[in-house]
C-alpha cells in the first residue's frame, strides 16, 4: 500500500476544498449573514490539515500505485471531503446535529439530494450555495477535477486507477492518450453544459442566485433546491428546460466528446444511448397515459410524466408532482427506472444503462447457452465483442448491489417504518436519487429517521456513488497489506 | 428437436396423471359428494389424450436428446399437468372460473400454496385431497417420479437432462451411477419422511384426513391447508412438529442420502447445510426478541418466530400468526428469507441457499480481485474448487431472477394495489411461498386480483419452480430448431 502517495493526493484535496469555499465566503460577506466566520474556520482547518499532511508525505513516489491504491484514495477522499464539508452547517447551528450535517453533505457530494431539512428557505444563502455547489463538484468526480488542475507526476498510470475507481459505469475508456487531458475535456464539456442550463434558467426569469444553484443541481443530477417547493414553484418553461437538461446530463459524456471532435457516428450509434433514450421515452409515455385522468390536458400530463421520469431516471431528485399519489403502475415504473439509473460516464447514478445492457445481453446469451451448452458466443456492444472480464464484473456488481441493498433494508427496518418507506429510502439513497415513496416521498424529507439509520443511509449514498467496490476495499484488510 | 421422444414422455405423464386421481376418486365415492363423475371425466380425458399421443409417438428414439430437449420436456410437462389437473375444480363448479382453477392447480404443483379460495372448508374432501396431493407430487418433481417408475430406454443420458431441468439448485450431482436409481432413492427418502410426519400428526390427535393432507403440504413445502384457519387451529405440539418437518424438507436430500449410506462426514460437514441452519436459527432468534412484547412468554414468542421463519424460508406458506402485523424489522427479515429460500435439492423454492453461498463466495473473491486484479483464486465449496461455469450460471440466474421479478412487478402493478402487495405477491409466487404482506398477507388470499394478474402470477410460480431457464427455453425460437 503506497500510503505516502495516497496521503499526498489527499493533502491537495483538502487544500483544494478550502478554495471551494471561496464563493460561499464571498456571499457570506456580501449578505452579512453571520456565517462568514464559520466558513473561515472550516477553510483554515482544511488548509492546516492539508498543509501538514502535504509536508508529512513530501517523499512520495508515483510508482507502485495500483488498482487498490486508486480505490482507497477515492474512498478516503470522499469521506474526508464530506467530514470537512459538513462543518459550516454544524458550526453555524443551521443544522444543529453533526450527523444530520454529514448526511446533508454526503447527500450533496454524492448528488443524491436527499435532505434532512424540513424547510430550506430559512438557511442562509452562503450555505445554500455551498449545499448546491457540492452537487456540481461531486457530479463529475472530485479527484477527476483535481487531476485536471493539479499535475502530480508525469506518469498517467496512477490517474487511470483513480479515474477507474471514481467514474461511474462498467469501464472507463481512455478518450485521449493522456488522462489529465481526458479530465480537462470532461470538465470543459461539463462546464459548458452547466453554463447553457444557467443561461436558459435566466431567460425564464429565474433570479440569478436560484438559477446558479439549480443549474448545479441539474448538472450534477443532484436535486437540492433553494426553495421549499423546489421545481414546483416555476413555470412550465423552466420545468421543460430542467427535464431536458437532466436528461442531457444523464448521457454518457463520451457521446459529447465524440460530438465535439465531430465523430458523429461514434456518438449517435452508441447502443447505451439508444437504450437510455428508449427507456426514457417509453416510461414517459406510459406514465402520461396512466396519469392522464389526474390532469386537465394530454400535454400537461406529458409535462409531469416526462419531468418525473427524467428526474428519477437520471437520479436527480427534483419533483414537480407528488408522484407518491400517482397510480400504482406509474409508481412501479418510477421505482424501476430508479434502479436502472442513468448512463455510465454521466453524472447520474443507479445501476447504469451500460450495465443493464450488458446484463440483458449476457442473459440472452445464457438462455441460448442453457439450450445449447456447447455453443460459445461473444456478447457484442456497439458491434465489438466485450471482454469476458467486464461481463463477470457486471454480474458481480449486480450481486453486490442486491446483497448490500438487502442488508441496508434490514438495518433501516429497525426504525420500524413501512416496507415501502424502507425499501424506497434505500433505493433512493443507494442510487443517489433523493426522494422515494411513502414517508420519503417527493414532498417529504429524511429528518425523522434515527441517527443510526441516517448513518446507514449516508454509507449507502457513498457506496452507490463510488459503485460499491472502492468502498468495500476500504474495509478489506488485505487491501492494506503491502503489495507483493 | 427430438419431438417424438418428448411427446412419448408426455404421453406417459398424462396416463400417470389419470392414476394420480385414484385416491381422490375413492374419497369421492366414499363421501358421495357428487364430484366422482367430474374426476372420472378428467381421468378419461387424461387416458384418452395420453394413449393417443403414445400411439402417435411410438417410433421414438432415445438418442439425440440434449439439454434443450430436457428443458422443453419439463416445461411442457408442468404446463400440461396443470391444465388437466385444474379440470375437476372447474367442472364440479367448486371453483367457477377456469383461470382461478388453473391458478390453484399451478400453485399446488409448484408447491406455492397461494390460494384464490376465500374459504376452503366448503370444498369437498375429494378435491381438497387432490389439491394437497399436487403439493406432494410437485415437491420432488413429477418427471423424477416418472423416471423412478417408468423405465424408458436403458440409457441414462436423457434422464440426466430431465433431472437437471426439473431439480432445484445450481447443479445435480449424480448420487448413484444410474439416474433411475437416484430417482428411486430420492422418492424413497421423501416417502419415509412424509410418513413419519403423518404419524406424528396422528399422535397429536389430528384427524387422519387432515393429517395426510397437511403431511403432503409440509413435505412438498406447499402450504395448502384443509381448514380455513390452517395451522393456527392446532396445538403447540402440532405446530412444533410442522416447524421441524418444514425445516427438514428444506434440507438438500443428498444430506439424507449420505446419512442413509452412513457417510456421516459428507452429510454433516456440508457448507450449504451449515448456512441453511445458521440463517434459520439466527432469523428465528432475532424475530423472537423483536416480537417478544406481543406475546406472553419467551417460549411462545420463540414458537411463533420459529414457525414463521421455517414456513417462509422453506417456502411452505403455512402460518400460525398474522406476521403482517409484526414490527417492520421482523417483516423485513421474513422478506429476506423469502428471497433466500431453502436448500438446493430440497422441496423448497427461492434462490436456494447453495446459490446464496456461491454468490457470497464469488462476491468475496471479486472484492479481492478488484483490489488485486492479477490474483486468480478458485471459489471453494466443501473444500472443492467450483467449476467457473457453475459460478457464471449462478450469477446469470440472479440477473434473470431480478429482471423477471421486476417485469412481473410492473405487470401486476397495473391492477393498482399497493407497492408492498405487488412486490410481496410476486416474491411469494416467484419463490413458491404462498403468503406475502399487506393484501396478500397470511390471513388473506389471491382472489381479488384480475384474471390477467392471476395468469402473470401463475407464470411466475412456474418460472420459480422450474428455475427460469427451462421455461424461457420454451419461448425461445432457437430451441425449437433442429439441432445441428
Amino acid at each position: 500500500m503506497n500510503i505516502k502517495f495516497i496521503g499526498h493526493i489527499l493533502s491537495y484535496l483538502l487544500i483544494m476544498e478550502s478554495v471551494f469555499f471561496v464563493p460561499s465566503l464571498t456571499i457570506a460577506f456580501f449578505d452579512q449573514d453571520g456565517t462568514a466566520r464559520f466558513i473561515l474556520v472550516t477553510m483554515a482547518l482544511c488548509l492546516l490539515v492539508g498543509t501538514a499532511l502535504n509536508q508529512l508525505t513530501r517523499k512520495y513516489e508515483t510508482q507502485r500505485y495500483y488498482a487498490q491504491e486508486g480505490m482507497i484514495t477515492v474512498s478516503l477522499s470522499w469521506v474526508i471531503l464530506s467530514l470537512f464539508g459538513a462543518l459550516p452547517f454544524w458550526l453555524s447551528g443551521q443544522i444543529p446535529s453533526y450527523i444530520d450535517a454529514l448526511f446533508e453533505t454526503i447527500s450533496g457530494f454524492t448528488t443524491t439530494g436527499a435532505s434532512i431539512l424540513t424547510e430550506v428557505e430559512s438557511m442562509s444563502r452562503s450555505l445554500l450555495f455551498w449545499r448546491s455547489f457540492t452537487h456540481w463538484l461531486g457530479g463529475m468526480g472530485i479527484l477527476v477535477f483535481m487531476m485536471a488542475v493539479v499535475p502530480l507526476g508525469r506518469d498517467a498510470g496512477y490517474s487511470l486507477h483513480i479515474m477507474r475507481a471514481e467514474s461511474p459505469g462498467p469501464s472507463v475508456s481512455k478518450l485521449t492518450p493522456r488522462m489529465g487531458n481526458t479530465a480537462k475535456i470532461l470538465y470543459g464539456l461539463y462546464f459548458i453544459l452547466t453554463a447553457i442550463c444557467f443561461v436558459l434558467y435566466l431567460l425564464g426569469d429565474m433570479p440569478p442566485f436560484e438559477a446558479i444553484c439549480h443549474a448545479f443541481g441539474t448538472a450534477g443530477t443532484g436535486g437540492f433546491s433553494v426553495l421549499n417547493n423546489g421545481m414546483m414553484a416555476y413555470s412550465p418553461y423552466i420545468q421543460w428546460v430542467t427535464t431536458i437538461f437532466m436528461a442531457l446530463f444523464g448521457v454518457n459524456f463520451s457521446v459529447y466528446f465524440f460530438l465535439a471532435i465531430r465523430e458523429y457516428a461514434a456518438a449517435l450509434l452508441d447502443e447505451e444511448l439508444h437504450l437510455y433514450v428508449g427507456i426514457l421515452v417509453t416510461a414517459s409515455l406510459l406514465i402520461t397515459f396512466n396519469i392522464r385522468p389526474l390532469y386537465s390536458s394530454f400535454f400537461e400530463s406529458l409535462r409531469y410524466a416526462a419531468f418525473q421520469v427524467s428526474t428519477i431516471m437520471t437520479t436527480t431528485g427534483y419533483a414537480t408532482a407528488d408522484f407518491d399519489l400517482w397510480p400504482s403502475f406509474s409508481k412501479t415504473l418510477l421505482v424501476t427506472v430508479m434502479i436502472l439509473g442513468a448512463s455510465a460516464g454521466s453524472t447520474g447514478g443507479g445501476l447504469k444503462i451500460a450495465r443493464v445492457l450488458l446484463l440483458l445481453k449476457t442473459l440472452r446469451r445464457n438462455i441460448l447457452q442453457s439450450v445449447r451448452p456447447r455453443s460459445v458466443q461473444a456478447v457484442l456492444i456497439n458491434k465489438r465483442p466485450m471482454d469476458e472480464q467486464i461481463l463477470d464484473n457486471t454480474n458481480a456488481y449486480l450481486s453486490a448491489y442486491c446483497v448490500i441493498g438487502m442488508i441496508c433494508v434490514i438495518l433501516v427496518s429497525i426504525d420500524g417504518y413501512s416496507f415501502e418507506t424502507n425499501v424506497t429510502a434505500i433505493l433512493a439513497c443507494f442510487n443517489n436519487i433523493g426522494p422515494g415513496l411513502n414517508l420519503v416521498g417527493p414532498t417529504c424529507n429524511y429528518s425523522f429517521f434515527s441517527p443510526f439509520t441516517k448513518l446507514v443511509l449516508s454509507l449507502a449514498m457513498l457506496l452507490g456513488r463510488l459503485e460499491i467496490f472502492p468502498m468495500l476495499a476500504l474495509f478489506n484488510r488485505r487491501a492494506w497489506v503491502r503489495h507483493r
